[in-house]
Order: C-alpha cells, then structure tokens, then sequence
C-alpha cells in the first residue's frame, strides 16, 4: 500500500487554502492516500459577525484560552465548519479532479470525543473561578480509522471538519490539530503535515530566521518551552502523534507557495523519534 | 441483498424530523438499507433572516417559483443544508444507534449537475422577462451510485443534503425531490418515500378527506393536473422514479407519529406501476 499522509490546514484568515489544495492534487496525483483536516476559526468568527453573536472566550486557570462554544455558538461552529469551510474545500479539490468526500466526526461516528461538561475557569470580571456547564467542546477519544481506510481504499480523499460526537450524541467543538494527530496516529500514517502561518517552531518567535529545523523526541519537552500560545498546541499533538507511533510530524508554513511539498521536502520544523 | 427504501423528508417548518428519525431506527434495526434525502426551506430562511439578507425567488414564464439561489444566498445555503441540517439529522440517528454518515452532492460527485447559467424569468416589477445569471441551481444528471452501495454495504445509513457540483465543481441548490428520485433509481430501490406536511395527494386540495390513495401510472398526467404548486413537483419525481424502475413511490404525512411505517402500511398516496 502507498504512504499515508495526514495534512492539517489551519483556519486562520492568513491561510491559502488554494495552494494546500493545488499541492494535495499533485500528491493524490501520485498515487499517495492522503486525509486533509482543516480548522474553522476565521469563518466562525465572520458568521458570529454577521449573526451579531459576540465571540467568547474561556480562560483556565492554567491560562489556557478557548473558544467558550455554547449553543448558540456551537450551531454557528455547526454551519461554518461543517457547512461552509468543509464543503469549499471538497468542491475545490474537485474542481483539481481529486476525489474529495467532506465529513465531521459526527458521520460514521468518525470522531467520538467526551465533553467537557464541567469547566473550570478563570471570570475576567473578578479574576475568581468558576464552573461552566454550557460549554461544547470535547477532547476525541477514538477514530472511526475503518471508515477511513474503506474511503482511502475506494480512492476518496476524507475532507474532515473539526466537530467530534460526544456520547450524548452532540456535535462537539475540538481542536483541529489534535483531531489530525489523533487521525494520523489511527491510520497509522508515516507523516504528519501541519500547516500554519508560521515557518515551524520558533525559537525568538516571532522572529522567522531562528526557525527550528529538527526536534528529535528527546527534546520534546524543550520545544515547548520555547513554543508560545497556539503553537505549544501543536507541539503537544505532534507529541501524542510520534507516541502513536507516527514517524515523523512536519510545522510548516501554509503561506508561501507549494506549502505541502516543501513541507515534505525539508522546509519547515521536522518532529521525528530520534 | 436486503431491500432500499429511500426516504425523502422535507425542510419545511412543520416537518416532525424527530418521529421520521424514530422510525428510520426501527426500520434500521431489522437489517433493511436505507437512505435518507432531507430538504432545508425553513433553515436556509432562517439564516438568512438572521443574517439580513432578504429571500428572493425567481418566477418561470410557466409559473415555477424557486429560490434565487445569489452567490451570498448560495453561501448560506451550504451553510444551513450541509452544516445545520445535515449534521443535526446524522446526529439524531446517531442517538438512535444508526450508523449515519452526512454527505451533500459535492462529496465524491455523489451528485453532478448541470448548472443553468442563464435563467430566463418575470420581472416582478414590470411583468417582462429578462435573463438571471447569478443563480446558482441546477438539475442533477448523475448519481454516484457506487459511493451509496459502498457505504450501505458496510453499515452505513447516507443522509444526503440538497446539494450538488456542478461541472464547474461550484455547489448547487437542487431539489430535494428530485434528488431522492434520482438516488432512488440510481440504487434500484424497491420503494421511495416522499414524507411532506400533507397527508398525500388531495382530489379536492386542501380537503384531507379527499385523499387519493393509489396513482397507477397510466393515471399519472391526471394526477398532475389535481396536484398543486409544490406538490406537483413531488408528482413529477415520483414520475421520474418510476419511469426509472422504482415499484412504489409514497407520498405521505411526516406531521403523525411513525410517519415512515404508516407510510410503508398503506397510508398516504402509493404510485406504483399498475
């Protein structure tokens, strides 16, 4: 069988989804299996704009900050991620003559996740804790990886938004980046490819020239000292990805052109075992 | 190989989508294949006010009245019929213990269709006809019948929103019932089911007491002239469906409790070949 490779493509506005797009053609083109999983933010940001529903946050007492998803929320997370962001992806793989097929974690229960139904965290107001209860979000528990591999093996490409299925059978919001880690490592994927506005890890960020080219495993635990904010997240899930087994993680720049195949030609920031 | 029934229920306002979830479950649970064909009318509007961008509809120089389906009102609808709605139905199975799996038309060309680039219309305004070239509707010409059988053979239950690709690999608004009708005779189904806020066809519309419960082909083009606006459309995909080899096409209430097993016992308008 060819190589799997697992591309995460973030959400953020700065993302050029044409290129990832371009690039993933010429690989699927090559015969290699490939799953794509994108992230969502911007678009949800632009329809709680639009809809005039204010975006929140939730800060952990560890200083954690999230998207505070409550239901009305989680509905417009629903339509942009699933709906919006999801299905221009897939059209525009077509339109490169790839066989794309779009899915959240809800189909085929393909991301099954437990929410979060108690959390803790910090009231900006007073700086005190207190318990959210209202909060849609979820940590992935297990992969439907058969239903990928029938899709891989009957030629699809799986297009998949970043909404789980809690046990409840709610949709949940998760974390794009760990649902790709989580995937990669279910498929037992050589290569994980995540894709952000950023050459890789940094170590003076935001300075691009102290860009780091290889974290063996053994310097996990430094790489995340050195990652600030959102890259410490991908960090950890390149972590959970090289200990399922994933042989090496590839933090590259989604906005220079042919961002996946210079990705996988050496650009970027390299996590493998040693 | 066990029977097809496709199920078609509509988006409107009225339609009790938890009853015909019900009744798919118990209809799944005795091993029989199915498929479910959702409409999205009341979430599309929804949204849409929500977002203050007006409904529009265009009128045929026949009479038709559609949905202007405008770049912006398009983006919405994807929204609402592949994120809202899609999820929300697949959800609910899920609950259920059916193994539902959301697609639209897009998803590995399950639906291709010509788009009309150019659509003729009255000017409300001043009753003339002029040319539309921004709406985004089409009429599917293909099914990818291979992905449904896959997805069937190995457990899953699709729930297909009103959505295809156009050759151009742009979405489109298509209707819900003719694509249940297509699907139906892409798959070679025994029996389509069309589940609507009527109790089936009316001699006397809207006299519920003069429901018709049997159409034998040869009374089709009778059936036509007694069906009014939106029903003679569900007419005419019945017409389709059975011109493409389904046996039975029912026509039935979705506002009662089990809609789909009444429907499959006798009630409502059945449409078969003799």
């Amino acid at each position: 069988m060819s190589e799997i490779i697992v591309v995460k493509v973030g959400g953020g506005a700065g993302v050029d989804v044409d290129s990832v797009c371009a690039d993933l053609a010429v690989l699927a083109h090559t015969g290699k299996r490939l799953v794509l999983v994108h992230g969502t933010s911007a678009a949800v940001d632009r329809l709680s704009e639009r809809v005039g529903v204010p975006r929140r946050t939730l800060q952990s007492p560890s200083g954690h900050v999230s998207r505070y998803t409550d239901p009305e929320t989680l509905e417009l997370y629903v339509m942009a991620a699933n709906g919006q962001v999801n299905t221009t992806l897939t059209a525009k793989l077509q339109a490169l003559g790839v066989n794309a097929l779009g899915l959240s974690g809800v189909d085929g229960r393909l991301m099954a996740a437990q929410r979060k139904d108690a959390v803790r965290v910090i009231d900006p107001s007073n700086g005190r804790q207190r318990i959210v209860r209202d909060d849609f979000t979820g940590k992935i528990e297990r992969i439907n990886a058969e239903l990928l591999q029938l899709l891989l093996a009957n030629g699809y490409l799986p297009v998949i938004a970043p909404l789980a299925i809690s046990q409840a059978c709610e949709p949940l919001n998760v974390d794009g980046d760990r649902a790709a880690a989580m995937i990669a490592t279910a498929l037992r994927a050589e290569t994980l490819v995540i894709l952000t506005n950023v050459p890789g890890l940094l170590a003076r960020f935001p300075d691009e020239s102290s860009l780091v080219r290889h974290v063996p495993r053994a310097h996990l635990e430094r790489a995340l000292e050195l990652a600030g904010g959102r890259m410490k997240k991908k960090i950890l899930a390149a972590q959970e990805a090289l200990e399922g087994g994933v042989q090496r993680i590839l933090l590259a720049d989604s906005r220079r052109p042919q961002p996946l195949q210079t990705a996988l030609a050496g650009e970027g920031t390299a996590i493998t075992h040693d």
